[in-house]
């Protein structure tokens, strides 16, 4: 893999920028320094209904009047809040060493991101992480930030008007209908939700994860030992919050790990996760064994120091419960899982993830990095899911949980996998109760193994139900799960996706509002407003094609028929006679109708009664047959 | 619409042929008479394992020893099983009139087909259909036919041996371990299963409908007054069984209903359904106050004698449910259900579908077509779901249901629709107790509205859930839904997202035999077996070009390793590490390791159980601030 960096790692990665369809980015403004954005989708004047808000992933990427400079990033407004509460001190930070790059050099390395930031660390003794200030009492600028963005701009009144008609079963959620920034400490200060905020992600929009706020969807991007580039992935990440991802993963390997990192930390609004390992990997040339608990360590900080918001660590995974993955149908297929098994194996020493584990904790405080305490033993076939490997690494994973919160640390915990339907809410079930309620963050899963090329779909499944049971943020899994490295579209796919199954969780779960949107997309196809039906979508740029490649005339986009039935008969058109029909009743009618309908239902059972009574026999009897009873 | 027809009608239409990859075609015959096709694929020979078998529904066109002549139609079998067995006459049938292709003549006019049958029909005091038969005991061929086609070529040991290792969580359902004649004439019997068989469909290789077996799935084709044309319509039907169409059901409305719907019949070996009141209400011009009882009569007379195997019915869409419609956001959004309540508005009548229902059982006993019972008031909208309309509409059905098994004919019921996922449940439910557990046959359901372009994939995800709650065939929605008429593409797209759907949902109901093909496709993962992994998934064209999209190269596909993680490091390979490490242990190592991951985890228990009496107090304590224990 010695070939040179592609040209467009030299290059300024180019992003796509600009409003989706009929939107407009609005702020709320819940304390004068903070501008929390939602969406607002507008619709056809004939709607006579207020502009759709939705929760908005995109930062100022979609906002025409910000300009932006991807060689500079984003604004860094966050800085200030961190500095404003103290607790933390400026210093020169770790400099950047050729390894960190995968000694890539010359013409083999990735251009560096043109601006340096000296970074941030918590003091000893001072509050850093939001856990810290959540236990204390103490409401953050992030909470109160993040409760204003769960609301989408609504104030208090709409929201319980809206809620009045909502219902869902919840699994033990406890979802408010107005979400105030003391519930969100109270929820961060319980273990139940985490904000990802490393303070050096000065560029954050911060947002909550946990099973009493919207469902989360994660998106994984990054380069490989085997192909893509800088540019690549930074667009990916603006490509990926511009349909909707809430939090990014930025899962490189190979060379120029450390460069393309900064460039995405540098242009991202949304959370940034790593697996540290990957990088530690890289610096021992690819060679597990060789990794060491001080390289590990660096690249820790090194990480943090840069602002990576959530870390996957696999410290679940011990020396003891190795030989448990030996009779499955697919072992480990964890990466990190596999690279810390090869690693116990070749020293016969318990992980130094696991012996280390308090001081990782001691590092990531200092920057308020959470945990995303990583499923190394996850199933990677439906054959294995719920096995005892993975069920004996979820319950160190639970003691994990609390050692992390005892030392002031935000906690995560990620889960499978490969596991079929009958499966999926045993494992939400046993997390809630292995690890104190911390949110659950599950890869699908994916519901069968038969389908590859489909997975975003068989693990779609996977996701909308475990989302449902209780799952704060899903991991997308794209087209190319299993087959390839995603692209541009796998992206997009993966991420649409998810949202639907995210979305489709929420409503649910009951969701106070999440039946708005839903209920403004059949308003608009009931009236035939395609345009508002199509800018409502989550992708309006697909919904638009599907529909003009049947019917591609602009006038067809405000006649009232489809391709389905075509102009002469239409069953939208035709509910609305019915609907002139009932508003054209008498109360007499009305009330003659209501029994004639009761009695419709009462004659039914009858009937049956009659039916069963005479035996229930068949009309047909020839001789000689012998009649049964209809069971 | 009053275009001529395309060049196409009159050109014979081109279909797909040919094996599926590595797939052979291999033909059981549990009577001497009876050849059940099942599908075959075979492994490299590294794999050392039996090739697997899988369910075919491709008919001969994926036969390479059978000559296809689209002009001639398939060979028809069927006919003298049907004869054998007595109680039908050969008649000379009703003769196509110009209304039955919507008026159209001349260059308007698409192609009859070349060849005529003169159709059967039952006679009087004669059994005809599956259930009639399966009341008086007797097993007919296509029992035996679908019950070895059930067990997909396995021997009974066989299917005891795949069974050991099953589990799931079925609802209620009994699914035995191997199909027998008997369980199927049983099943038919008690109404549970339907054999959808017009004795006019010769050309039909026989299929079973029922919660005790595999879950089926139907794609919907058909032109429309809009689009489309009769070559594009027969290649969808055999391009939609290629991927896993278990039935295919015709929805043209427009010219030309007739003819190509004759066409399809000819060259279709799965069954075919159709919605008769559109036929009809093209018959009269597209108005349906002018739609009379005398006009639906002989429409369905017109499509038994072809041999349509099952019609969707829409009796249960009564005057006096008309008005529960009316506050709906979305309405009558089901064309049948729509056309009758205009109907039944315009003459202030009941249904004509409803009062002549005897009638309808009587003509579709004579030719065995098995009801589809509509549901006319299903939501068009999650805001619409579990109504009153739609359940005083499935009560309705319930009681359909037993009329027409006491005239001796095989009926399943449709359901919705758009329902969010926790209303699913119950209709399933409530379906099972009021149509006397009658085959549920469901569109979806969407669990959300908000995602047009997506909306296989949101009703994928309600599709999963209720075939695994005791749905016996799933209607595929496609990419298409909502926005225009599914091309080839989207069919395609369509079936294998419901095939993965209706395979989820056999994997979790504890279908004895289904996980056998996820775990071959688990272990040629393990195996690096990339050329099995493709030619195992639903889709191997789609997997093999994702994963070459990536790497091209041919020799990619016998390496160990793929681009997730590329040569140097590979987690899979490294369990095949874990794994050699654990076949070396002595007894003594292993029982040791058993001990340690036990003291693991119980030392895990000891700690928290320590961290807890200590009140949970985390590890920072600044002074002055209020120590919280952990909840």
């Amino acid at each position: 893999m010695n070939k040179p960096a592609d040209q467009s790692a030299f290059e300024t990665p180019k992003v796509t920028t600009g409003p989706l369809p009929a939107s407009r980015k609005v702020y709320s403004h819940p304390l004068p320094d903070l501008a929390v954005p939602h969406r607002e989708i507008d619709l056809h004047p004939s709607a006579n209904e207020p502009p759709v808000a939705v929760y908005d992933t995109s930062g100022p990427y979609t906002d025409p009047s910000v300009t932006i400079d991807v060689e500079k990033g984003l604004a860094r407004d966050r800085r200030d809040w961190v500095l404003e509460r103290g607790g933390v001190e400026e210093y020169e930070g770790r400099h950047v060493k050729p390894e960190d790059n995968g000694g890539a050099n010359g013409k083999y390395l990735a251009r560096e991101f043109p601006v340096r930031h000296r970074p941030l660390r918590g003091l000893d003794g001072h509050k850093v992480t939001q856990y810290e200030f959540a236990k204390a009492g103490v409401i953050t600028k992030e909470m109160v930030y993040v409760a204003t963005r769960e609301n989408m701009g609504r104030a208090q009144a709409h929201e319980d008007a809206a809620a009045t008609i909502a219902d869902g079963q919840s699994f033990g959620a406890h979802i408010p209908e107005f979400i105030t920034p003391e519930f969100v400490r109270d929820e961060i200060a319980s273990g139940r939700a985490i904000i990802p905020c490393n303070i050096n992600h000065a560029e954050l929009e911060p947002q909550i994860i946990g099973r009493n706020f919207l469902v989360k969807i994660n998106a994984n991007i990054g380069n490989s030992a085997v192909t893509s580039s800088v540019e690549e992935e930074v667009d990916k990440m603006v490509w990926a919050i511009r349909w909707g991802a809430d939090n990014v993963m930025d899962l490189s390997t190979g060379r120029n790990i450390h460069n393309t990192r900064e460039w995405i930390l540098r242009n991202s609004p949304v959370p940034i996760g790593t697996v540290p390992i990957y990088q530690a990997l890289e610096k021992v040339d690819g060679v597990a064994e060789n990794l060491t608990w001080e390289i590990y360590r660096d690249t820790l900080i090194e990480q943090a120091e840069q602002g990576v918001d959530y870390f996957t660590i696999h410290a679940g995974v011990r020396l003891a419960y190795i030989h448990l993955t030996a009779n499955r149908v697919t072992g480990i297929v964890s990466r990190g899982g596999s690279i810390m098994a090869k690693w116990m194996l070749a020293h016969h020493k318990e992980s130094f993830l696991y012996t280390h584990f308090e001081e990782i904790c001691d590092i990531m405080r200092k920057y308020d990095v959470s945990f995303s305490l990583g499923d190394g033993l996850r199933p990677g076939a439906t054959a294995d899911a719920n096995d005892a490997a993975q069920f004996a690494e979820l319950e160190t994973l639970g003691e994990l949980t609390k050692v992390a919160w005892a030392k002031g640390c935000q906690v995560m915990i990620e889960g499978p996998g490969h596991v079929p339907m009958h499966k999926i809410k045993v494992n939400m079930d046993k997390q809630l109760r292995e690890c104190g309620e911390a949110p659950f963050y599950t890869l699908g899963p994916l519901t069968t193994d038969i389908a590859p090329g489909y997975d975003h779909i068989t693990s779609g499944i996977g996701a909308a139900m475990i989302g449902w049971f209780g799952t704060a943020m899903l991991c997308y899994v794209t087209p190319k799960e299993h087959l390839g490295l995603p692209d541009r579209d796998d992206v997009k796919v993966g991420v649409i996706t998810y949202k639907l199954a995210a979305h489709a969780a929420d409503l649910a779960k009951g969701h106070p509002t999440a039946h708005l949107r839903d209920d403004a997309v059949s308003r608009a196809r009931f009236d035939f407003r395609w345009e508002d039906q199509f800018n409502l979508a989550l992708d309006p740029e697909t919904a638009r094609d599907f529909h003009d490649q049947t019917l591609p005339k602009e006038a067809h986009k405000v006649a009232h028929f489809c391709s389905m039935c075509g102009p002469k008969f239409c069953s939208m058109k035709i509910t609305q006679e019915v609907r002139d029909y009932t508003a054209g009743l008498s109360d007499n009618e009305r009330a003659d109708l209501e029994k004639q309908a009761a009695a419709a239902r009462a004659g039914m059972a009858e009937k049956s009664k009659e039916f069963m009574d005479k035996g229930g026999e068949i009309y047909l009897s020839e001789s000689g047959e012998v009649r049964e009873p209809i069971e």
